[in-house]
């Protein structure tokens, strides 16, 4: 939680809305809170003032994208026989594939999922217009694996694809520049490395090449042009605007402020390159002293060992007990994820999380496995939204 | 602001998230709360527990409902030559028309608006099947006045149709049954009259026979039957939880429970019944006032003078100057909306509005149309979201 929010969130919740009413939409900025928190985003992912706005769930954000790029891509014309769909990775986050299925079956294109080293190939070799859209989360939530934006996303135009990117578990945690790869579109979470808090809201971006042009279907008012004029016709708002749908959840935007402004915070002390090399300093010694200390438990470590590919986490796997052993960390006060079926996934937000933590952590991962205590405590499998 | 908002949000801020992290998921129950709170909610509009969850806002509910209400419609077979139509009020709330643009365009539909008397007679004159949908916003935004939801819903259903009810100027304002007009989907607003805060989640319904035949479009990980497996294909969960996606924002999932407790607790003393008379009464009284004490200044009240078409806010309506006059009301402390394009909106939450304060509203108003003093005033034309 950053050291800002709790007082924020109180002077958010007793002043503006206990005090201020509904005149704190005009009076504390409410109403331009989408556009002031998507501008400080789009610091960190490569983007420029007034192309990102924070609005609904990484998911629903997902929906508008995808639903926008494939109607300009499906209204480009293609060659006779030729059978277009949506390329992802078998392994993205499951929210990803379902979007891409339920937008895939409306639009009566099949969503086709291919591993990761097999997504370069297949797009060098598709035939023209076959990709309607190429849709990658960037860094992958179980493995910590790192895809190649750029040269992912020219392959993709190269095959006459547009690209969405997920920017879940990047924004925030390594440097990404979306214009850079001349990128398409982009979704991401408030919840993870932005530290926004709990199901905070996500945000969405569009090539200002395409923001203006496509139509996205939850075309709700606040997207509309000229919102307070309450007239029956939609007409989409100009640029990334469009992409708002309802009233967004003030309580949480204030909080995911506070997140993202602790992120910028670092930009006089070097900004995201120096914080992705302090993450990898931590995720390089995390996965080292994994193999040496913990040698002999059966642990593997499943993100890559090539600093490049990895991005800001370690995940380990192990054929018997993982969920019972991440329960075990988390009960000595050492916080992961299990992620089915076999994976303990550990973050490392490279703002506060120090090197002797990682030590300690190791440590408790070793006391754990050779008391074998995960194997007495009765660890029960319930859910955890991360 | 329910009082007991500034302390439940603390608490959620600094203990169950700077504290509990993500272990709060599971030990403070975050992942239950749409569910937890959606079973309050329905003790309010006549629907029973596990049939309402509290998700994204009302444009994207409606969205998920209007889009398996089509399906179901549509998937029944109509006589030959009977274009289909979505059926709604030329005066709904526009993001209600927006989503059903959006929709009927997707589903080469046409939506047909027409004017509040005009409805009965269309369903009772409809070719069978020609009415894919009806889909009305309960009590009116711009004039209060309520649409009989029984009447409609069988008037509808002997068409043929399905029908989609918004709530948002219903749901804690006025008794609602839902089950007992044998509605077919809802959604509400957070953060009207349930006082949940600015941007509030919204709620969504679907009545059991329905809930778990359609799949809604936003098929996200949140509404998948085992969201945690993380399979790559979607199954959707059995009843309303399908009609969630992504992750709830909690912290303002938390204050809108504080409001509908407080809705709750009416519950000993009387209930939504009790309420209604309450608000009936403050709205009576502030008619009777505007009409006797402001008598010559050009205001007419718009909204309905029988209780039984009013819902629980007043609209008036000036041929110049109503937004100055809104402005210059709430300079004063009395706090409206303006409704382009000359409507004065005043609601009157039974919970807290007192009849004193109705008699000093009347009367700010009575002195701003006396002294001119609306006119003086340089009052910009801004946003406020309601």
């Amino acid at each position: 939680m950053p050291a800002a929010a709790p007082a924020r969130v109180a002077e958010v919740v007793q002043r503006e809305w206990g005090e201020g009413l509904i005149r704190s939409w005009n009076t504390a900025g409410w109403i331009d809170m989408p556009q002031r928190v998507g501008d400080k985003i789009a610091r960190l992912i490569g983007a420029g003032p007034g192309e990102v706005v924070v609005a609904d769930s990484t998911s629903v954000n997902l929906f508008k994208v995808l639903s926008a790029a494939l109607d300009l891509s499906l209204g480009q014309p293609a060659p006779a026989g030729v059978r277009r769909v949506i390329l992802s990775e078998r392994d993205n986050f499951p929210t990803d594939l379902y979007i891409a299925q339920s937008l895939g079956r409306q639009h009566g294109v099949e969503l086709q999922m291919l591993g990761h080293e097999e997504l370069l190939p297949r797009l060098r070799a598709a035939a023209p217009g076959e990709i309607a859209v190429l849709t990658l989360t960037h860094v992958n939530y179980r493995t910590g694996r790192v895809h190649d934006m750029a040269a992912l996303t020219r392959a993709a135009h190269d095959a006459g694809a547009l690209v969405v990117w997920d920017l879940a578990h990047s924004a925030g945690a390594l440097p990404v520049d979306l214009g850079a790869a001349q990128a398409d579109f982009a979704v991401g979470c408030g919840y993870k490395y932005l530290n926004g808090g709990p199901g905070a809201p996500a945000f969405v971006w569009a090539h200002p090449r395409h923001a203006s042009r496509a139509w996205q279907p939850l075309a709700g008012w606040i997207g509309h042009a000229a919102p307070f004029e309450f007239t029956p016709e939609y007409r989409p708002a100009p640029g990334i605007t469009r992409y708002q749908c309802g009233t967004p959840p003030v309580l949480s935007l204030a909080a995911l402020e506070c997140g993202v402004d602790t992120v910028l915070a670092a930009e006089p002390l070097g900004g995201m390159p120096a914080l992705r090399s302090k993450s990898l300093a931590l995720s390089r010694a995390f996965s080292h002293l994994v193999q040496t200390r913990c040698a002999g438990h059966g642990l593997s470590v499943v993100s890559p060992q090539d600093d490049a590919l990895r991005g800001s986490q370690v995940c380990l796997a192990r054929d018997e007990g993982s969920y019972a052993i991440v329960q075990a960390l988390i009960a000595r006060g050492v916080i992961g994820d299990f992620r089915a079926p076999d994976v303990l996934r550990f973050g490392f937000t490279p703002l506060y999380t120090t090197h002797t933590e990682v030590w300690d952590a190791v440590e408790h991962l070793r006391q754990v496995m050779e008391t074998g205590e995960w194997r007495q405590a009765r660890f029960r499998h319930r859910a955890a939204v991360t």
